[in-house]
């Protein structure tokens, strides 16, 4: 019997607690020998709650517990959260999480202690919830040299996009609805302004690049700045607009990572993941491009993906080698202004010289898709114009 | 020092041997030491080609080697391909492949063989080519119930459906096309007639059901029956006709899967497949529904999952579970006929009895989509009408 222990019991913390209760036989099956809850480390008062009789509020207990193997934390943020996975991973306890800030901010100190412990730390609900990635990146892709990694990672800016390109809704009355429905928090500002689409960019572009990318040096642009004028622009473009993490291999060994709303093809895959799903696609220099769909939040497809860390690291052995990557080298990440790409530019009296490929005006306003180049290339493009929004076209 | 042999160097084989040249800095960081190729078997003559020097014809050099980790075999079929992987394994060596049919009709002795070895039989490669799915599926997703499984997994056929539907060719003419650019080959039996999304299917459900599916069982119906008539009915219902491998958990710890044509909702991903590209899609009772997108065959897609099941196989150690199912159980499959779906039916004179939700009729023929229900009662309630079509209505 394999005996685990879950950290924090708010929303994924108790899908956790109810995968392994009611999949109990598949987990069985998949490990070999029972998988069981014995503690849940948590402050609140769990009286009358389901799994009540498995809370304790001290972690020492689960610390010093030589039947526990394994730690599944649910807490949150970077304080006590990265306390607790620190202590048990010191104390020879393999760690999965769901939390892309510690793992953003703290994941390659965290990965070096538990290479050292030889014990394991998995993160793979940290970026798109239940859908398989960052295994299939790390493994199903690992004979690539990995060009490009893209997608729709925010849940709530996907909603509110949806809601305004399908129904013509402006972004106020989209967040208010989303946080009706539960899908944006009362202070909305980390998944807005793209700070949790950031915090996922950099777990990406830690794997696929292989030197840590702290958040504070990746540019984050939120949708707050995309109006319905643009959705509708872009819409007889033949584009949708999608809050995307982006990341791209460019010269001489760099690479460059940001988060901004893009135009997507209306054809493409992307642009039909909508409400609250996730998606995100790669690009290998064997493979192509492949992409990976499905729920990137929620109670029980984050569970899923915890679960299935927690058997991993009981399942494995001693042979594996550990997900790593490397210290920062500042040197590699590469400005986004300063790499080519399209752009859609919304402005008034601009688009004349702007050796735009495709031009559309409405209501003394005129937006255009221009060839590709730098952002400081587009100033000049555009000096005199005034610039309403620019956003990059995915191609 | 890791060396591996390649067993065949046809379309496959070759991208297998690009990519471990090409890719090498790759592989040797992702295992931890170099990773070469020391023999190509192949009977060919191979002179004046990349890669001859490595050229040997006696398969038993490689059984021999105990410099010899791990084979790629690339040759195709169950003759010549069973035997050598059978030596193979029996001689302590893994072996990976994308041969769909060898893993189908012989995978559940070829993984006990493994087994028994202490070595791994990987086959990544066989479903979806370069898509990460196998693995996804037997780890990712392990903390689930699957109780549903279906996708787009031959090429062929979507190209000649995306064709039929975009451009409204028929039939006749699509293949023709599709054999001009390589896409369909001079016998195109195996692909139109659902034989080879029948073998890949048969390889999803044994590891979703976890018992063996012999390709024999399985209904195929291929697409050699669909019409520009249905593809333009199906369009004006807001449906693409798509062949889908089909396999679904149902009452009493059964499943049905089966290969046919089925309707698909335009706004969903599936129908967006478009060309030769793959799709499998996966509802999970903790996940929900994933979906994993890319290439499904070529030289190059197909050899980076070849190449990364190498890798795997020299990466793991001894405490990892090996990918297995059990041993044939009839009565667990159910025949797809007694299972209720949704349908469309094109028909003359039909239509009236039917109880359909939606029916357009066009030059004396009509078509209509029904309520769920079994392929029993389609019959009995459509007697008398001339039935031109009927085709699953995917939900």
């Amino acid at each position: 019997m394999k005996q685990v222990a879950l950290l924090g019991c708010g929303t994924v913390g108790a899908g956790v607690a109810r995968v392994m209760a009611e999949n109990a036989a598949y987990l069985e099956k998949s490990v070999g020998e029972p998988v069981t809850l014995k503690y849940i480390v948590e402050k609140r008062d769990c009286t009358g709650e389901p799994y009540a009789d498995k809370v304790v509020t001290d972690f020492s207990l689960v610390e010093n517990d030589p039947e526990i193997c394994a730690v599944a934390e649910c807490i949150g943020g970077v304080g006590v959260a990265y306390e607790f996975v620190r202590r048990a991973l010191l104390a020879g306890k393999s760690v999965v999480t769901s939390n892309k800030q510690l793992v953003a901010e703290k994941g390659l100190e965290l990965l070096d202690i538990a290479r050292e412990k030889g014990v394991y730390f998995l993160f793979e609900a940290s970026v798109g919830g239940g859908i398989p990635l960052i295994r299939p990146l790390t493994n199903c892709l690992s004979a690539n040299r990995i060009d490009q990694i893209f997608g729709i990672v925010n849940g709530t800016t996907n909603y509110i996009l949806t809601q305004m390109i399908e129904c013509g809704q402006d972004f106020d009355s989209a967040l208010k609805e989303a946080q009706r429905l539960g899908y944006a928090e009362a202070d909305p500002t980390a998944d807005v302004d793209g700070i949790d689409a950031q915090r996922k960019l950099c777990i990406l572009a830690d794997l696929c690049f292989g030197s840590n990318v702290p958040p504070e040096r990746v540019r984050a642009e939120g949708i707050r700045g995309v109006t319905r004028a643009d959705t509708a622009f872009a819409d007889k473009l033949g584009y949708a607009v999608k809050l995307l993490a982006y990341a791209k291999r460019v010269e001489g060994d760099r690479f460059t990572a940001f988060v901004a709303p893009q135009l997507v093809k209306k054809e493409s895959l992307l642009a039909g993941v909508g409400g609250v799903m996730n998606a995100v696609a790669v690009r290998g220099n064997a493979v192509g491009e492949c992409l990976f769909y499905g729920a990137g939040a929620g109670s029980m497809p984050t569970a899923s993906a915890i679960v299935a860390d927690l058997l991993d690291t009981m399942r494995r052995g001693a042979g594996r080698t550990y997900i790593h990557w490397g210290p920062e080298k500042p040197e590699r990440l590469a400005d986004p202004e300063g790499v080519p790409f399209r752009w859609y530019v919304r402005c008034r009296n601009g688009c004349i010289n702007a050796l735009a490929e495709q031009c559309l005006s409405d209501n003394g306003e005129c937006c255009c898709l221009t060839a590709p180049m730098t952002a400081r290339e587009l100033e000049e493009r555009f000096a005199g114009a005034e610039i309403l929004s620019r956003f990059r076209v995915l191609d």
